[in-house]
């Protein structure tokens, strides 16, 4: 259940998962965008082309049945093939579903896929509508209008570290990237941000997440942390001039490290610590005064 | 030779070097060392209590009479005996060095066998009379006076990631840490920064290096990167609370990523750009015109 319902003309909630999350003890995660979903009221469909694995559609179809949304359904769409062939009774299950799980794989062979299609237009229409969207790994990086593609790994940024590729764009005012810490990510994001600083670098570790609100705040849940990364008041890059394999300067950047309960306020460019005990106390109190 | 020679009573330069520096083509690290220790005129000591390799001095005093210093003698301090047995001919040394180079190794290794001695405590006199002290690995953590210790590695920052230990204390307003992409060492450098956010936290790549003028500026120089985390402005974290291996919230921080030529202004806590080649041919100039 939707504890804030949004207006229907308001985009979906979304949230980008770090890859690896918890899927046999307590969930938290997915269990979290169940309730996005709308709980036993959801109708959730699932994407999985990004994966090379048949089975990983049905795998986490059993894992939100488990987890007891209302409704699941995996949408069959293998390759660019597939992607183009997708007709009315494809569009009709998106017009009825209340939320689109994006897996993880390759989010190259997502992209390559759909890039282009009416089903790409018909998934930012709908979330535009209101359809939450998740995803998770590659699904993940998959929200970004400029996305990270592929790279190496490394704590320092050089030149040609990076591949970027048009994503979704349901979030376009971000740059996420996953299995941050596990895979040593932040030399990547930093390349990408020092060749255009303008969206907002976001590296989530794994069994990590982000529910970005339409209103513009995000915050963070899980077991691991969240790097964000603010370059859009960089004073100074080389990343145009140093030669292939060296590293980039970029002076001015500022960094956020955000674990669960803490946010992110997208429009200010400002993190949020965690809200206080006694605040959501007060809260609960005054919501307990205010029921009928 | 040294360009800008300091009065007596100004500290030393420092040069931190993130270690594995090039031993064998352009040298650039090491023949800077050589210039800032006087060149021809210098008299270089070298202690190399780090390591545990008894050819370790040997080596580096190979390579810097390659490299055409004056003088170069190894100061034999094997252990924590050794070191309080250090008696007025090793003093002798020290006054008469115009610089003193730490070798790599474990810099506990180091800080357990000196600490508390004479001969710590004439290290750090002879430095603040001016006498250059250089350190790679873990001689350049050494130059701290907060050190990082030991730690594991990984790029978000972790309760008990770090074990600090008291330094030299040559660059108290510095947390130096090396190797630092190769062995990804950003997050056990936040985790330190979180619990006291007070000095400058430099993360220096390997065959990269930090020289830190008296003044307060520090100029990079070398093939890797320097992340510099300032942390003092930090609004909030939880390092206090989290338990054992748990990731922690850091809100509030500033990142600059310096490559060879960029520059840091200690005192005002900022990054400074390479200085532009009109400016310096201009500086040249007015040097060229200024000779008698």
């Amino acid at each position: 259940m939707d504890e804030h319902p949004l207006p229907a003309t308001r985009p979906g909630r979304l949230m980008a998962i770090g890859g690896a999350e918890d899927k046999t003890r307590e969930r938290i995660v997915l269990r979290r965008f169940v309730e996005l979903a709308g709980g036993r009221d959801g109708k959730l469909l699932i994407l999985a082309t990004a994966s090379e694995l048949a089975e990983t559609g049905e795998r986490y179809s059993d894992l939100f049945r488990e987890l007891e949304v209302g409704k699941v359904a995996v949408l069959r769409v293998a390759d660019r093939e597939a992607a183009l062939a997708a007709g009315p009774e494809v569009l009709d299950l998106l017009a009825g579903a209340t939320a689109l799980f994006l897996t993880g794989g390759s989010q190259l062979r997502f992209s390559s896929a759909l890039g282009g299609t009416p089903l790409a237009a018909a998934i930012r229409r709908r979330h535009a509508e209101g359809m939450v969207v998740g995803g998770t790994s590659a699904g993940a990086s998959l929200l970004s209008e400029h996305m990270i593609a592929l790279g190496d790994s490394g704590s320092t940024p050089r030149r040609r570290l990076v591949h970027l590729a048009q994503g979704l764009g349901l979030a376009p005012d971000l740059m996420i990237d996953q299995h941050f810490r596990r895979r040593d990510r932040l030399g990547r994001l930093l390349t990408a941000l020092s060749y255009n600083p303008t969206p907002l670098g976001v590296g989530i570790d794994e069994d990590t997440a982000v529910v970005i609100e339409p209103e513009g705040t995000m915050r963070v849940l899980g077991a691991g942390a969240v790097l964000v990364v603010d370059a859009r008041d960089m004073r100074f890059t080389n990343s145009y001039a140093v030669r292939r394999g060296q590293p980039l300067a970029m002076l001015g950047l500022k960094l956020d490290v955000l674990t669960t309960g803490c946010g992110y306020d997208l429009r200010r460019r400002e993190s949020l610590p965690p809200e206080k005990t006694d605040v959501l106390v007060l809260r609960e109190a005054a919501a307990a005064l205010a029921e009928p």
